[in-house]
């Protein structure tokens, strides 16, 4: 259900969370290379996967092919990969804190888009549970290319 | 704020999320030996230090004092330092994804317990969204000694 409510809405909820990270130099600093100024290019890059990841999230089984997305995605933000899918010159991890530290902002924000499509505040409740949970999981995920053997 | 609206509901909340521990045989696990039965002494022991993290969470200022405690707290879940508080034999670390998981119980779960004290909805979502900021950023320190080196 949340997918349906928020399909047409991605563009404003990335929006949303690009004013946040605009903010906060030290996140903007990751979409930079090290002291250097922001790269537009790759921040208009990563848009569009940050808007079909909010999708993702709301409609994917949690299948062996989402575990391995997941893991993707983690690893696109550690030193394994990050900058290579969009050829670009950045500080090349961003570190785990700050992964976790966005669940909550990026489950925070999401309230207001959720109540949008005329929902009663029941069913804008258990998206926001069902959305808060599946963020959760997923940083859950993430957090295995960062930690030390046998520790995740 | 949050504090003296709990302060009276500790063992209430900790008796809650015991239940959700007990009711998940492989979070219980951590209270036990290796294929072994939890230990009812490890289980109380660690209720009132939990109780007393509720009010703290709520009350600490932030600073030195407090980041040393999120440390300890920290090393109390890992192989440095799990079980050797209370003395007792059990499994000898909580993996870093039950740690990052377990925002989202102790999150969800509070907010009964914020309006048992008659303040109005804005001040009960005041005070989860504080209690929601102020648990991801502990987890988020939490997940330090799990993790490899320059990658926290």
């Amino acid at each position: 259900m949340a997918g349906d409510v928020l399909a047409d809405q991605v563009g404003d909820v990335v929006g949303t969370w690009y004013g946040y990270v605009a903010a906060h130099p030290h996140l903007l600093a990751y979409f930079s290379p090290p002291d250097g100024e922001p790269d537009a290019n790759y921040l208009e890059r990563v848009r569009p996967r940050f808007e079909q990841w909010i999708l993702d999230t709301c409609r994917r089984p949690y299948d062996q092919a989402w575990l391995d997305y997941q893991h993707e995605i983690a690893l696109r933000h550690t030193r394994s990969k990050k900058d290579q899918t969009d050829h670009v010159n950045a500080v090349d991890q961003v570190p785990l804190r700050h992964i976790i530290a966005f669940v909550y902002p990026i489950t925070a924000t999401i309230r207001p888009f959720l109540s949008q499509k005329g929902h009663d505040s029941a069913d804008v409740e258990r998206m926001f549970q069902a959305w808060f949970k599946a963020v959760t999981l997923e940083v859950a995920l993430w957090s295995r290319p960062y930690t030390l053997q046998d520790a995740w």
